[in-house]
């Protein structure tokens, strides 16, 4: 069993294909960036469409039993979320809509600060909001994971502390390997898995940086090093592998419609196309990778089923049930 | 000539006739308080056609000179504001759409954090945030005026500072006269004079204070003492009347859809109901008692324009023109 915390793109027959070879089990899609509530609907049916157009390969997944059973029968379970509260625009009593409708995942900010929280792209982070503790309440009642990834500091500490249930950071890396914006300090790690939380390890070249990005075998040096940083129990994959998006989507990633101006994400201005992703990672035909690296690397093989699946499993159990 | 830097509230037929009958030649009106993008044009057609089934009353002004005919014609001008950002919903070229359509009037943040800034309520403050600047720049460009009523200490004083016009805080008070969330700091108040920026000083009564509420005369002491901070040419009138609003209207404005709880806004437990407003300003038609108020606090027959009406009249032509 493999389990991917976060990708994005746009999907097709060909991308479920890939995952199934590439041995994938379950993934979290990115259903939305900026979209506000009634775009986002219309991207849940897109997925839904999609899905249900390829059911032979793939599944939507409400729980960690509908991933075990898509395993079971060789499917590609779908895990919906999305990576900004845009969704909700500003109605508290939606989260419990989305959570009905499937959605699984969702992120308190996105590059920008909303009104729950600050974002790591912000100059400062002013913390969780009254609205985002609210937000917080709903998901973990309503059996969703609170995504940190883009999430600034010091929101993302009060998130850890404020949460009744675990929560993730489903696709970023730790900035004492790499320092990036995006990444995530040794501190808040350690609170994360302190409270049982989990941080899948991302593979998106702008969040890894050319050392560990060289090689499977230096990027398995830095989910080792993190183990090191977190524990066994709280590693695991969140690769943010971007799928067949064009040069115009990623401008909507980056800028959606709230500048007049240019803005990079994780990328620069000397930086400021994609990065390539590295060839090891390609392909998602190549995702069965992870868990020779790994085994490679020195993990057990108990361990490596950890890093690569189970992690999120139980995580998933204790968050959404099932 | 008298100007009114915020009211809100449900206006009808009667309120035009009390407006004109207290001298008022010009308001800013509040269309929305957490109303998105599309219930915002829905509030601005219905105040569309309020003032058009009363042209014989009011007319909607779009900057200084359109307040000065109103007023020679005997007319109430009607200044269209929000306050709230939630009209954007985001999208940072909606600026450009407000304004064409005749609003004039943006504030950064309600009572809770946005996309642009902290509120005053929320514990914390993180400042003027990347789409923050943005809006402030297509504001200033568009000739609409940034309100800091509600918006957090950091953020305000940082607007200030970027702000290529001067702002406003249309409806507030001196919080070393009375301490409250929603009350200004001398700091904030003396770098908002600096940069020819204006207050206009709240009648509405939790934002008074039982001291400076009790009468006219009270009152018109704390005009004089917000004078003595920032200086005659920047302090002003801004009720933050509420006209014909029912309790459901009080649990929208501060409740709105962002929480399951029970939210007091600028009252509190043991204040939840509308603190009464005081008697002396009870009516519309009363408000002619504040030149008269102010006359007998000692200020001269100018110094009485320019905090009845010069002052706004002034600061409009600055930021919107005409």
């Amino acid at each position: 069993m493999l389990i991917d915390g976060m990708q994005c793109g746009f999907y097709d027959r060909q991308a479920f294909e890939g995952l199934r070879q590439g041995g994938v089990s379950a993934v979290t899609v990115t259903c939305g960036f900026w979209e506000d509530a009634l775009e986002s609907l219309d991207s849940l049916a897109k997925w839904r469409d999609l899905v249900r157009e390829n059911a032979d390969l793939a599944v939507i997944a409400r729980g960690a039993a509908d991933i075990e059973a898509a395993h079971r029968d060789g499917k590609v379970a779908v895990l919906l979320g999305f990576q900004n509260i845009n969704c909700l625009q500003g109605r508290i009593r939606y989260v419990e809509f989305w959570a009905e409708l499937g959605v699984r995942v969702l992120q308190l900010t996105y590059n920008n600060q909303t009104e729950a929280g600050g974002s790591c792209y912000e100059e400062r982070d002013g913390g969780l909001t009254r609205f985002g503790r609210e937000v917080v309440r709903e998901m973990n009642r309503n059996g969703m994971v609170v995504d940190l990834s883009h999430v600034g500091p010091q929101t993302s500490l009060e998130v850890i502390e404020h949460s009744e249930k675990p929560v993730a950071v489903t696709h970023s890396n730790a900035m004492s390997l790499y320092h990036h914006k995006r990444s995530k300090s040794d501190e808040l790690l350690k609170a994360l898995a302190a409270k049982g939380g989990i941080m899948g390890c991302a593979t998106y070249p702008n969040l890894v940086g050319d050392e560990y990005g060289a090689s499977l075998e230096k990027w398995c040096e830095m989910v080792a090093r993190t183990v090191d940083i977190m524990g066994i129990d709280h590693v695991a994959l969140g690769t943010d592998r971007r799928y067949n998006a064009k040069k115009s989507d990623l401008d909507w990633v980056r800028m959606g419609r709230w500048t007049r101006g240019i803005d990079y994400g994780a990328g620069s201005a000397t930086r400021a196309a994609p990065n390539a992703t590295p060839t090891w990672c390609r392909d998602l035909e190549q995702f069965d990778c992870f868990a020779s690296g790994l085994a490679r690397a020195g993990f057990s093989a108990a361990e490596v089923e950890a890093l690569t699946a189970g992690n999120w499993l139980r995580f998933y159990r204790e968050v959404m049930g099932g």
